[in-house]
């Protein structure tokens, strides 16, 4: 790991985040990997809390997101454990037992089932973990519980991570305020599939599991599912919401009703907010990039060409490398299997027309594209002329500074 | 581009081509892109050649794409015209005109029929080609014909190409001798969804159109649909076989007919070499990887597995750091979607056993894997455990010198 990098959009304040009646955090060490930092986060729920996850799809996903699948049956969540620096996936029997330890150390420590009890863990693969430190950790953790330690939260679960994302939103339920907080850790293999890296979302908000899980899901599809800074889909992404169930409002039983408009609003932005800060801090980043895809056959088209783009190796360089070469956006749409007409493409770059009806726009002048290509925040926008599907996806650029990263990562 | 860097899998000494009956070459300089070198190659075809092709499945394919793939259905070939620096993709109405001065100013100085006429192009994408230049050179390339210049048309097709791809090989058809030679470009955009990259290949065999075609397609699904250097696929990529049918074997007239078997083993390992050069001068390469995957499925299964691992930034990297990061290899198995059991998963590097049943092996040493990856050739074997599927797919790292050719590649 490079030391040195930090991404050029760290935050210079960290924005504050708003508790949520119901949770308190504590932190630890618990000498698996990192020294000189906290590496272990503890969530205390309170009694009633309902949880709604996604997880990733991938077909060799870590013990911890087994668990979390399992218990999410139950809808109710009293506890939250999270290890950074081992993933605890491809671990085999070893990793499952390492989560049921841990569960079983947390669910005696707080009074509750094991089953209530959400596990998540990130770092190296395929190292087995040894949670007897986990569960060692329990009893201080239990007593250092604290409402307001939710940046030192944020910080115990990064890995490559350059800086904490965090959010926070309020909106009203019927006339009652509720309050949204999360936080999100992220930085390489991230390409989702589902949800992404390891993002946790807390709202006092009193909604049944039910609803919260429609709610998870309808804005996963618009946040973290539209963005990528790898094309590599972790183990272990996990993302859940928990709705301690403090606010006074009045019960809402369907994800359909219209009294959650404001709240829907306030939660999706919430993600597309973290979804970007993931980008941000994407392993050497150096340029935010918004793609944004017109003109398809349907939005899942959208976001598949959009993506398309997003991972390109050669637009990724090309953009790190301040080169307006537009033609490897052609090239990227052209593979990306969704139809498209080559003969009705436009593309347009920082608000500036480049390509229509299938070739360069006539009298082309790349001065103010190149400089619109040397700004932090990059704008490509294409239409693909077949339909109305549109979807918008994030992405980060592909630097030396990736490479230095990821080429030496273990040591 | 960066002039100094050379592939380590550059040869000292160029294999030498041997000349196929019926087959003459010319090379020249157009004055379209590159100046100092050849850009311009023309080969004539005697009368009665037999053609195939393969082409990119882009949806944005070039002009010569569309042109060659109509061209096909007559199954007859008499000129072949490539040109480097310009891909003619993304131009439009110019580009097909484009098309057509090249096809007509060839047709009519070789006298054949323009559909006769065979056209690829390469580099770069979205700029009008100006084909005059072209049509202005076809008399000079008549009066230049010669039967010897094999590897001058090699070189006048490269791009970003640090060396030449050629290859011969020599089989019996029927008790007759015949001959097989071609060469390939190929550098970067290169991640095969049928041929990729631009590949010609001559032999003197007496087979027909039909025959060729059905062999073509064969050899192209176990060579260049196994290759991959950066996961994009290019808008041009094109695999041409021309058969002049001066050997003086009995007609074939059937793919399967058993006299064939000595020349389609012939023309696949041919193939297959073609491919691994062009990984073997991926852009930045530094390691040729080969990544074997069993178990799977069925053979597309494999071959999807294959890719997932070899398109993986993160693996690509952790090879070029030569860091034994195997855990990688299980999140790209993961991310392909393709059946696998985690819990059976194998893998083995350089003939080590690394991880069995979804673990580590006992008393792992990574003394040795470490050793292996500090080669140039990486071998890597995965089995997903689930069923008898199997494939080979070849690819190379991803290191800085990637970056530098590409974050400025028209500069």
């Amino acid at each position: 790991m490079s030391d040195a990098y930090v991404s050029p959009f760290a935050p210079a304040d960290l924005p504050k985040l708003v508790p949520v009646a119901g949770v308190r955090f504590a932190t630890g060490n618990t000498g698996l990997r990192y020294a000189g930092r906290d590496d272990l986060m503890v969530a205390e729920l309170a009694e009633g809390t309902a949880v709604a996850g996604v997880f990733t799809r991938s077909k060799t996903r870590s013990a911890p997101v087994d668990w979390c699948r399992d218990a999410l049956c139950g809808g109710k969540a009293r506890v939250l454990v999270v290890n950074s620096g081992n993933a605890n996936a491809f671990t085999g029997k070893l990793g499952v037992e390492a989560v049921e330890t841990t569960a079983a150390a947390a669910a005696a420590q707080f009074g509750c089932k094991p089953s209530e009890v959400f596990i998540a863990s990130t770092g190296t693969i395929g190292v087995p973990l040894d949670a007897s430190k986990i569960a060692a950790k329990m009893p201080a953790a239990k007593k250092a519980l604290s409402a307001k330690a939710w940046e030192k939260a944020a910080r115990a679960i990064m890995t490559t991570d350059t800086f904490p994302k965090v959010a926070s939103a309020t909106a009203e339920i019927d006339g009652v305020p509720v309050t949204i907080s999360g936080f999100a850790k992220g930085s390489g293999m991230i390409a989702p599939d589902m949800a992404t890296t390891l993002s946790f979302v807390f709202t006092d908000a009193n909604l049944p599991h039910e609803v919260l899980q429609a709610l998870l899901k309808d804005g996963t599809d618009r946040s973290f599912n539209c963005i990528t800074v790898d094309s590599d889909t972790s183990t272990s992404d996990t993302l859940l919401l928990f709705a301690t169930r403090a606010a006074d409002h009045k019960p809402v039983k369907k994800p359909t009703d219209k009294r959650l408009k404001a709240f829907k609003k306030a939660l999706n932005a919430l993600l597309i907010d973290l979804a970007q800060q993931i980008v941000k801090d994407g392993e050497g980043v150096s340029k935010f990039v918004a793609i944004s895809v017109s003109g398809a056959a349907g939005a899942k088209a959208a976001r598949k060409i959009g993506l398309a783009i997003a991972n390109s190796p050669l637009v990724k360089t090309a953009i790190a490398g301040e080169d307006a070469n537009w033609g490897r956006v052609v090239m990227a749409v052209g593979k990306s299997g969704e139809k498209a007409d080559r003969d009705k493409l436009a593309i347009s770059i920082g608000g500036i027309p480049v390509a229509a009806a299938g070739q360069v726009v006539p009298g082309y002048d790349e001065t103010p594209v190149a400089a619109h290509f040397k700004g932090r925040v990059i704008d490509i926008a294409v239409d693909v002329g077949v339909g109305k599907g549109k979807a918008t996806v994030w992405t980060c650029d592909l630097t030396h500074e990736y490479i230095n990263i990821n080429a030496d990562y273990r040591t």
